[in-house]
């Protein structure tokens, strides 16, 4: 059975568990009704079924190449991104005014979950192109905007993100890329970017890089840093591709999966490029890309998780071993563990998504809080699911799992990355415990609230459920405290477990609204609190054991 | 830094944690004296640094390949077997009546973890023999062992085990390979077999096949299996390799990982075999093969966890962001955390060893149940801790882990087949809470006797560290008790929590005696019991969730 995208159980999720009716009650989502919605994920979960998921194998088989200096993408992309294309897809939740549908992130995070399963390195191409879009509306000049929003919205056109530099890493800061102002209010950039997702194809006619680079004499580490736009194909006065600006792919690099996405070197040598948003403000407007992309990336560690444990079920009812291995306990439960936690990671991902919304349409500063709050637990979350449950769908399969043909493995392989890109798990973790507990803890406690409140409330149907995770949130409140009282280092020693253990009770509080919606929802529920749940109690005491345990080892203990 | 042989670990475990002084002791083992134990392991962490860990990217840049129906094996391999059948390797624990070198388990094994570090697709190859040598030493007829042991121990002949067929997969009493008897003693062989490691190659002259197979008329299910020995050469009368037999390898399977390793479809055409051991007893012959080779598996996630972690460790330190990031607090934790699992997994395993040597050396009835018990366990718990180790050393790489010319891809892909082959750790599960169990708990609670008299002993020195572990055997006691009184669907539901946590709290119980006997090692020992341990008890939790949770669960609530 082929991959199936799960827009009932997103359905499920926008009805009962993360409503999407506040969203669609403010003025700026009002067309984002239920029946829009509904029609909405039916159409994408067809364009997922019927054309992406059928190209996934070919993305894996036939990797991105790098012909005379171009990319050529995996055979079938071409035309599954046309499909994307024409569709509307990439324009889902990009302005009105430019050409977008203007509707929420909500739905464009389930539509991206739902990609993600069906063909990961295709999704992230449209997921980059929306980053981008976000960060022109944001940070760019009208003239710019006029210029490369609507061809980026329509798909015309696609859109990269050029941090990374083979010295610096993690650490933009450091980059290196120099902007040199021509005279004429353009710039000459010149720098080589590695990492580079989709830096080139053959599936738009132009690509626009959002380059960061520093202007003679400007200011060390990441003060001094400004965004530039720098076209494949710089726009002539029609806005059509023009001459080629001077931007080169040096290489693609060769990875463990993700194998349609090209993954580039770029080489800037005096390349044209226009500044976006102010001088010295490069990284506030990255980081306005890296927000959305952090979510759509939570939502690709949740499709492949979903699509992992889709095949991993099927194989599971239908394999023979001392009768069919599904009645097997063991089995039994590595299945609903997949389950469950996929259910966990979307509902928290969603949530997310619906705080974005309701922050951007409401301005209200509490959402705009638990959307940032919840950015970083979604991503190393659902990231983190996605790496464990495609290792269980892996293991449900036996020895069959490892061998290529069957595809399990491309999951395995794939979905890896998610947990290093766009801020690895662990800056997520220091983001959490750093920035986003910056309030004392504000934002976070007003969501261990809702979790109390949702406990109390399902006590009447669900008594030992609910008292599990009022309980829970009861002990994540008591190591919220600890941590906000304490040093940096301390807390991000711990910050990685806290993380871990705060997504555990979130979804538990998610399972848990399930089983009050929905009686048919009780079972799984049921396993996610009782068996996988009682893990935050281990995480909070490695969370809460300070940095000396972690720094007295010294580096003969490492082995170094 | 490439790749070092972590002998001085090894020793010092063998020293102080897990000592091989008691084995040494017995008649059977007097030649293994420290000296020589030290001289050994010196001499194998030499070759596996500067002959076998220098062809490790070898196998997986260029897989073995089937030409012309043989095996061609990956550049580099067949010297480097060169120098492991001359070094001896293969003999380490081989009866010394028929060529070995009759040392206990405890070197063999610590030579495994090692080699398997070192180059993990050829170590298996040496082990698969090894595991043959034991099963012909243990059931095969005289003429037999006096023909095929002499030419495996030497490493001239290299061995194989033929247990799976496609439609059976873990159940081989589902197996339909025939044997029919051709009147002079021996039989025709006839059926397809899938998963042969190392099914065929250029490394030695002649391959003994050990192939599960069924008499006309046998019994169903594994009561009417029996076993043979199909070599590929049938031996002539100076026992040296004559007419090939009508054995064939059909083609190779493409694996996500351990390239250098042909996984071969083996047919069977009417091949000539001779019975080894009992009609209808070829499980437990192949049992005897299996049993070593699931701690040889156990050494192998091990081995990878150490070469994982030294790369890791020494991209930390060489790698600036933010300075280097070996200072900060989530990479400090990522190391020290590796470091901590590899040290326990590896003194559990030899803590296996030992106690297989004891049992052979002693026939002590309380050291054979103690291996039994242990075999699970070390195998589960070494082969997760190599995937877990490789997932999170990838992560210290950040996005240059993903790249596969780093190398760390290549231990994530290769390692996770360890988790799965030799019976999967599913099945490890199963086995301990079933037969395991089946004395009563009694070996289980031996064990945590030893746990506890080591946290009472190390009280004084380090009270903390002590009460922790100490507690945590109590917790796990009570968890076996609850085990052994369970009708088999719970223990089954529980079984995989079940043996993670008893790994968890024997890790910490080997750590306090490693912190007991040397200050220096107090760090890491308090790493793991302050932050690693206290999982044990959310696993237990779920151990003792009994199998209603999992099975609760309708085909619809799994996605069915």
């Amino acid at each position: 059975m082929p991959y199936r995208a799960p827009s009932g159980d997103i359905q499920f999720i926008l009805d009962h568990v993360v409503p999407l009716a506040p969203v669609s009650g403010t003025a700026r989502f009002s067309e984002a009704t239920p029946d829009l919605a509904e029609a909405i994920l039916t159409q994408a979960a067809k364009l997922c079924d019927t054309v992406l998921a059928p190209v996934q194998r070919n993305g894996d088989l036939t990797p991105a190449r790098l012909v005379d200096g171009v990319v050529r993408t995996s055979p079938g992309y071409p035309e599954a991104f046309d499909a994307i294309r024409e569709g509307g897809w990439v324009s889902v939740c990009a302005p009105a005014e430019h050409g977008g549908m203007g509707l929420p992130q909500c739905l464009n995070m389930a539509i991206h979950d739902m990609m993600s399963g069906a063909c990961l390195s295709l999704q992230l191409s449209p997921l980059m192109t929306q980053g981008q879009i976000e960060a022109l509306d944001h940070h760019a000049a009208d003239e710019l905007k006029a210029l490369y929003l609507p061809k980026l919205i329509s798909g015309e056109w696609a859109g990269t993100m050029n941090l990374t530099e083979a010295q610096a890493g993690s650490d933009v800061g450091a980059l290196r890329t120099k902007a040199e102002p021509k005279g004429d209010g353009t710039y000459a950039i010149t720098g080589q970017k590695i990492f580079i997702s989709w830096g080139d194809s053959d599936l738009t006619s132009n690509i626009c890089h959002l380059v960061l680079a520093r202007l003679p004499g400007a200011a060390a580490g990441t003060k001094g840093i400004s965004l530039f736009m720098v076209p494949k194909f710089i726009p002539d006065a029609d806005g059509n591709p023009g001459e080629a600006n001077a931007v080169k792919v040096v290489s693609l690099e060769h990875k463990m999966g993700l194998h349609g996405s090209p993954t580039c070197v770029m080489a800037y040598k005096g390349a044209t490029g226009w500044m976006v948003g102010e001088e010295g403000r490069g990284m506030a407007a990255m980081f306005t890309m890296m927000n959305n992309a952090r979510l759509g990336v939570a939502m690709q560690g949740i499709g492949v998780a979903e699509a992992a444990c889709q095949a991993a079920t099927e194989y599971a009812a239908e394999r023979q071993q001392f009768g069919a291995i599904i009645g097997h306990a063991d089995v039994r439960r590595m299945l609903a563990g997949m389950r469950a936690d996929v259910f966990a990671a979307r509902a928290i991902a969603l949530s997310c998504a619906q705080a974005i919304d309701m922050g951007s349409a409401t301005e209200d500063a509490d959402w705009v809080a638990r959307a940032a709050f919840l950015t970083p637990i979604a991503k190393a979350f659902g990231t983190e699911t996605g790496m464990r449950v495609s290792e269980t769908a892996m293991q449900v399969h036996g020895g069959m799992g490892f061998i290529e043909e069957t595809g399990v493995a491309q999951f395995y392989r794939d979905v890896r990355v998610t947990a290093i890109y766009e801020g690895t798990n662990g800056i997520q973790a220091m983001d959490l415990v750093g920035r986003k507990l910056s309030d004392g803890g504000e934002a976070a406690y007003r969501i261990l609230e809702e979790i109390e409140a949702g406990a109390e409330a399902a006590r009447a149907a669900l008594p030992e459920l609910a008292e599990e995770v009022w309980a829970a949130a009861e002990t994540l409140r008591e190591a919220t405290e600890w941590m906000v009282g304490q040093a940096p280092t301390d807390r991000q020693a711990g910050a990685t477990a806290y993380l871990r253990a705060f997504a555990r009770v979130l979804g538990a509080h998610f399972h848990l609204r399930a089983a009050t919606a929905d009686e048919g929802r009780q079972a799984l529920a049921a396993f996610y609190i009782r068996r996988t749940l009682p893990q935050h109690a281990a995480d909070l005491a490695e969370a809460r054991d300070g940095a000396d345990t972690v720094f007295a080892l010294s580096p003969e203990a490492l082995g170094l």
